[in-house]
């Protein structure tokens, strides 16, 4: 309860805060007991004595810089970091730049910040993939940018549809500001653009004069690391801006990521960057750790990876059966998941949260709520194989409470027995 | 160069800008060899060796969480990081509030962007002290926000034009979003609000229904230890936003503060926090040193500040005179100084910066430009007490040669033998 009355405890802000603020948060209560969502990643899988020794070797060598807000190195980030991006950018992702091209942020949401601070207001029309990162999405809606929705198929975004919307766009006089795409295994739907598209990609890029904006973050977690050159690296010229991240490749917690850019847009960006600098500590304890051992850790974590989803799939065709449709991702740690035209994601979510399950809806991570209505993703680093055994049936039965699916449930005696 | 020719290496993101955009950062060249700018602190009083073995123990006990976005204590920040600001700010500020109360961030920056970004909208009005900290003024200005800079005496902002100044707005039917104060070592003046003016504002205050946003984050530097209670402390309602960091007191390149605000606010802030969590790592750290070493390290650290300042004031004396004027400060890391009135220190700043000096001009720490262009903020934490006699003597050569004072300079056949 709020008052006006000054001698009570009570301020009232009410009255001063401005239009268009987003609902408040709620508590926070605890994660889910089996959870489906987040880009958590699998505890069992840190590099944590690695990072020990990484981060005891970085602070005996260099930790006095840590009195110099990380400037000892400059406002675009830790020097070593940067110089580690460099040649992991060039050796897995293709993509030729020097340190000085690389802006270091407090994780690709802070990129995602920047890019669109850069360059959008308020009106401004820009192409998304139909599915798509939330986190994007919803940065889009708050800033009243219009997305333009392009569906994907098994190669990712359509190029077909990405053609005939440019087109009708420019038709209506309309430049977007940026394409978004995340073409390495692409967040919801897991897939990985062939080479050949992303030339096509760029082409309509340049034709239509519209910058691409390649989220990369997810890039390095693919099943057999074989994966195409970025975006960036076939650009044949620098309309390409290019975010990347550690939070899935060593660990979330430690909020950082990198933009690759040209100059006239990381100098727009840096002005807007006034945090004084992302935090050093991680920065360094990565750079140490990353510079050895990252090309060693990162096959280690995906096969782990790979081993949980293949937990969650065969979950999903024990409780499910064919009422859960899906495609094997290549890499990463989500699934989506199509479940019969009945279901509500929405309303299952909901309800599953009640039973202890917590699931993405596919409505939060689409442009188009009524495909992405019976759709939902999955994430399966975090939790244990028994968590995901232990969460698909909740996650079943709720269903058929609520839907009337799955009909058939396989394992009623042996859930039994538990 | 930039082109329009797509089929060239550059792509010309020019026409893409929105309006309105800070001009662009340059490249960064460096530290100036004589640096009096900056939060920086000093790196021989950084506790290295006891942060390296609370990196170690927390990191040995509880490191796999990093694979949880921080998740293990929730969007507000790591427990226990909160449970010690809870005592710290009891014993030291007496701020009665539970760790739900606090929301940890990323630096006091990123403090200051999510209040205003949950109170202020373009065109409203807010007060200030008339000289205040350059990143709180620059945000303002960025948020096309109207500033009333109210001015300061030996005992901070003066509550006799602060009373003028709110009635005088509410005649003209302006209600300020909220009165910005740096009460306690205050930034860059050095004073110390006593517990009566504090008491003054917060009848103000409540009698114009304006809330406080206290920032507190140079509290700790204090030469005797001894402080008013915190303004939030004081208070008979919530109408209080108080910050905080670690900035000062461990670290700047940790990137960790804190606000403390009503639930109704901090739930506003929390939305607006779409960061996925402030570093995680750094919190830990923070959290596994503070406890234990907290209330031992802030005295040796202000003992040397201490020193530095008098270093500081010890040159300026011998270099330039009663040409400098400034008031010895209680605590913190920089010192206010007022030169004749035919200096210009946005001209001396240039100047100096050409010959490796680099200090902050008194304009861009102001709203009264007039009155402070002869003014100017020198911070001792960071340079050792050889470059702070070096740069002082370089700063009145310059001085001297650019506006004729201080006429006479005491060293000239001391700096001869160096």
């Amino acid at each position: 309860m709020t008052s006006t009355n000054f001698t009570s405890a009570t301020f009232d802000f009410a009255p001063l805060l401005p239009v268009g603020l987003p609902p408040p948060a709620a508590r926070w209560t605890g994660l889910a007991r089996y959870s489906f969502v987040g880009g958590n990643n699998d505890p069992e899988q840190l590099p944590l004595d690695g990072l020990i020794d990484a981060v005891n070797a970085v602070l005996r060598r260099e930790g006095r810089t840590l009195a110099t807000y990380g400037l000892a190195s400059g406002p675009q980030g830790y020097r070593p970091l940067r110089e580690f991006l460099t040649a992991k950018l060039q050796r897995d992702a293709g993509i030729a730049c020097s340190a000085d091209d690389i802006l270091i942020v407090s994780g690709s949401l802070q990129a995602l910040d920047l890019v669109n601070q850069t360059l959008l207001a308020r009106g401004d029309t820009v192409i998304v993939e139909q599915e798509s990162y939330q986190g994007a999405l919803n940065r889009l809606t708050r800033l009243g940018v219009n997305t333009i929705g392009i569906p994907l198929d098994h190669d990712g975004m359509r190029m077909d549809v990405l053609a005939s919307s440019l087109a009708d766009l420019k038709a209506r006089g309309i430049r977007p500001k940026y394409i978004y795409t995340i073409p390495t295994v692409q967040n919801p739907t897991g897939t990985i653009m062939p080479a050949a598209r992303r030339a096509e990609l760029l082409r309509l890029s340049e034709q239509y004069r519209v910058p691409i904006f390649e989220d990369d973050c997810y890039a390095d977690l693919i099943w057999d690391g074989k994966r195409p050159p970025a975006i960036h690296a076939m650009a044949d010229n620098d309309g390409v801006i290019h975010i990347g991240s550690f939070s899935k490749s060593i660990a979330p917690a430690l909020r950082v990521g990198f933009i690759v850019a040209p100059w006239t847009m990381l100098s727009r960006m840096l002005a807007l960057k006034t945090d004084a600098g992302s935090g050093a500590l991680e920065q360094m304890a990565l750079a140490e750790y990353c510079a050895p051992h990252f090309s060693s850790h990162v096959p280690k974590l995906t096969a782990g990876l790979r081993v949980k989803l293949d937990t969650l799939m065969e979950a999903l065709n024990e409780h499910f059966g064919t009422t859960a449709e899906f495609d094997a991702p290549k890499g990463g740690i989500f699934l989506w998941v199509k479940l019969p035209d009945n279901v509500d994601t929405l309303k299952l979510c909901s309800a599953a949260l009640a039973a202890g399950v917590s699931i993405n809806p596919g409505p939060e991570w689409s442009t188009d709520k009524a495909y992405s209505k019976n759709r939902l993703r999955l994430c399966f680093a975090s939790p244990s194989a028994e968590q995901i055994r232990e969460g698909i049936a909740v996650l079943a039965d709720i269903c058929r409470k609520e839907f009337g699916v799955p009909v058939r449930i396989a394992n009623v005696e042996k859930r039994a027995q538990i």
